[in-house]
């Protein structure tokens, strides 16, 4: 999600794969958020990368990216799918999902929302066996959501396994003003990755700008009921950004500033 | 010369400020050697640059900054003046100028000449003083090249000062096989930064590809009378370039090999 400059580096430095698969979401056309695409592209081009990359975005990143490979003739090795961002779900693959919401920024603009699939409830080995069911290829059956027959008898899944498991939900607002409609989009996430520029001493600024303050980031995170709050795209002005995580804080406890190449466990739901 | 992804950090680490005459030249529109204008503009503009920059490159680098600056909305707070390189001598200031060469690689691309003019000779105050010329306004005049009048004698600069010193001549090759109009254009620099993509044991792919081996930069350096060559733009299949910088050291031995951030003195010419 949002390619600044020099994201290469942090990408091969984090052991992130230059030939797997690979889906880049970019929220808006700032240079901020959406340079670092071509070194990321051109360094993969010369890995010999071959499996398509998906891109989605505003439809001017379409052109953008077009122009520029002409022009500098970085002599892609695969293929841009390249999904235009608009509102609601853009990608839908087998285990998860990408939706988007417009937001409130000073060129067109989206929040992502990453959303994993369902999954299976958990499998019960004991009531399987108290049903004559024998462990092996028709636990397995049971497991993918098919039912067995054991001697005539119908076995369901739902006879042996718990209820499905929710997926995890990840949002990323990109650049914004806080809004009522991002407040439902995201609500229940497990993760929300908000625009923080400013801290409230500077809110005024953050009105102009169009960017929020750590203290409407928290607000929203509250009133969206999520998980955890990571504080992002700090202003420079800020020599340290404990003033603004503390302020996020006082308003919604589980909240983190983001750091280069921080590494996050989000734990699978039960 | 040239902005590699990044180098606005290497820029602001360097101490360079953001906001003093600056002149960038582009040897060819290869992302390795572009990308980074974009970012080192923006935050140009971020820290509210008021002096024009001087950008000179291939008029396709034009294009593609005027349509990524409307796409990325970047506003510039400051004047851009293009200047399409060609060859010979395309900027010619007071105390220096720069010429282009064309080079020989995959695309439009050029090398580039900076040169300082040359400096007024040695003041001799001792002489200045036996011709009865007193301390104060008329040595400056003289040593501004200018005569003055000592109770009805005409003094010339000559007089009371040494021969003209030359300035001094550093060479950049950007990406390039070697060619003997090379050899002439960078004649007697003081420094040479060559091309030295490739090892002599890769020097087929050094054609492939149209880059110059470490040996082949040194060959060039030779006959051009440098003072010092500076190999740069190692492939990245390298661990290490001392085996490049053994080769080349064993035709020229004045070779160092780029770094990043690395400074070099340049000892002005008596």
């Amino acid at each position: 999600m949002d390619c600044g400059e020099g994201m290469q580096r942090q990408f091969l430095s984090m052991g992130l794969g230059l030939n797997r698969k690979t889906t880049i979401a970019i929220t808006h056309l700032h240079g901020d958020h959406v340079i670092g695409i071509l070194g990321l592209l051109q360094t993969m081009a010369l890995s010999q990368r071959t499996l398509p990359v998906t891109i989605i975005g505003p439809s001017k990143l379409k052109d953008w990216l077009e122009f520029t490979f002409e022009t500098i003739g970085i002599g892609l090795t695969f293929d841009l799918n390249f999904i235009y961002a608009k509102e609601g779900i853009v990608l839908n693959e087998k285990e998860y999902s990408i939706k988007c919401i417009r937001t409130v920024h000073s060129t067109e603009s989206y929040g992502y929302l990453f959303a994993e699939k369902e999954r299976p409830g958990r499998f019960y080995p004991e009531k399987a066996l108290e049903l004559g069911v024998p462990e092996g290829r028709k636990w397995s059956i049971l497991q993918h959501g098919r039912p067995v027959f054991v001697r005539g008898k119908k076995i369901l899944p739902s006879m042996v396994m718990g209820k499905k498991r929710a997926g995890r939900k990840i949002g990323y607002s990109g650049d914004t003003r806080p809004a009522e409609r991002l407040v439902k989009f995201y609500t229940c996430s497990d993760v929300l990755i908000f625009d923080s520029t400013f801290s409230f001493k500077d809110r005024r600024r953050a009105e102009e700008r169009m960017h929020s303050t750590s203290y409407e980031a928290a607000l929203l995170a509250k009133r969206a009921r999520v998980g955890m709050l990571i504080l992002t795209h700090f202003s420079a002005r800020y020599r340290s950004v404990l003033p603004l995580l503390k302020e996020a804080r006082s308003i919604f406890p589980n909240t983190v500033a983001a750091k280069d190449g921080m590494v996050l466990e989000i734990p699978q739901k039960e």
